[in-house]
């Protein structure tokens, strides 16, 4: 999705080895203009969604832009952890590993919000090791509902992903993909 | 705002004696036409908003509603926690007590994303204490930024927050004030 690749370029930074910083635009400060073309993209990409499902925080945003594509469709986000107002004895339950922020949290699907016969359309801001995506397939799949696909703001191809997801039959697109990083620079496919 | 009062008669759960579960449609499933309509109802509320400013998690879908209708400025949402991405070393931090988690937390905007000049909407999903609104509202200062005001989804109207706001001179608009609970039920203003 070139608008969003052209972003990437402009603003992007890269932290450490293999750590892409978008904070201006994705995951602090968020470009709306951004997420809404985001939404008519993976609009144009999946058919016969009627739900779209998340983890929070920063995927949260633009499942909202693509919800709305989808003639708002709900949108459900998995809770990290327990609030006061979640009642963990009715939930779907997985867990997942965080890439940047080096811990393993519970994630909470009530199970009011997603059944049997729905048509998922999973949206996350990364895609990189894939446990998100993964552990949101898990719930899907203890509700009986069917996953059409996952839609990825930003993935990095190097990593193992969206290899993991493929192999259980589901689609994967993704409007940019991390080649690879070079002197500092990030190289998109 | 009529739509808003009526999903909340209709779906909203009372826990306890003063939570107000409202996961069907506000911070679990998400209602994104609703989104979109309280979007276009603050956007007739303000005027001369240039950013919006909201805290996650709950927050930022309808952050991202109203943002879009006052021509997609951006918006920034409040980090509660250091994560991998976030140089704290450049940030406005403030703290903040929340009601229903019964914690406190550092809360953090990266300098780049708010300056003096700007004229920023606060909207967050609940107002009691205000604690999140008067956290939010110290960042704005510290960045010498002006906040046009606070539109809030739901107002618990028997709690400290709104005068504690306004006493700052800041405009507090609400699209349901809940005025009491009765009997297992909650009555609205």
């Amino acid at each position: 999705m070139d608008t969003l690749k052209e972003r990437i370029y402009k603003d992007g930074i890269i932290i450490g080895d293999n750590i892409l910083k978008v904070d201006s635009f994705i995951n602090h400060q968020i470009d709306t203009k951004l997420v809404d073309d985001l939404g008519k993209y993976f609009a144009t990409k999946f058919k016969g969604v009627n739900k779209v499902l998340t983890i929070e925080t920063s995927g949260i945003a633009f499942a909202i832009g693509v919800a709305n594509h989808f003639d708002f469709c709900p949108l459900v986000f998995a809770k990290k952890s327990g609030s006061a107002t979640l009642d963990t004895s009715n939930v779907y339950q997985t867990s997942v590993a965080s890439f940047t922020k080096k811990v393993v949290n519970n994630v909470y699907v009530d199970k009011r919000f997603i059944s049997k016969g729905d048509k998922i359309l999973i949206i996350d801001d990364f895609l990189a090791e894939g446990n998100a995506l993964l552990g949101l397939i898990d719930i899907c799949k203890q509700a009986e509902a069917e996953v059409v696909g996952c839609g990825i703001i930003i993935e990095k191809g190097f990593q193992a992903g969206r290899k993991k997801v493929e192999s259980l039959g589901i689609r994967v697109e993704s409007a940019a993909i991390v080649d690879h990083f070079e002197n500092g620079k990030v190289i998109l496919k």
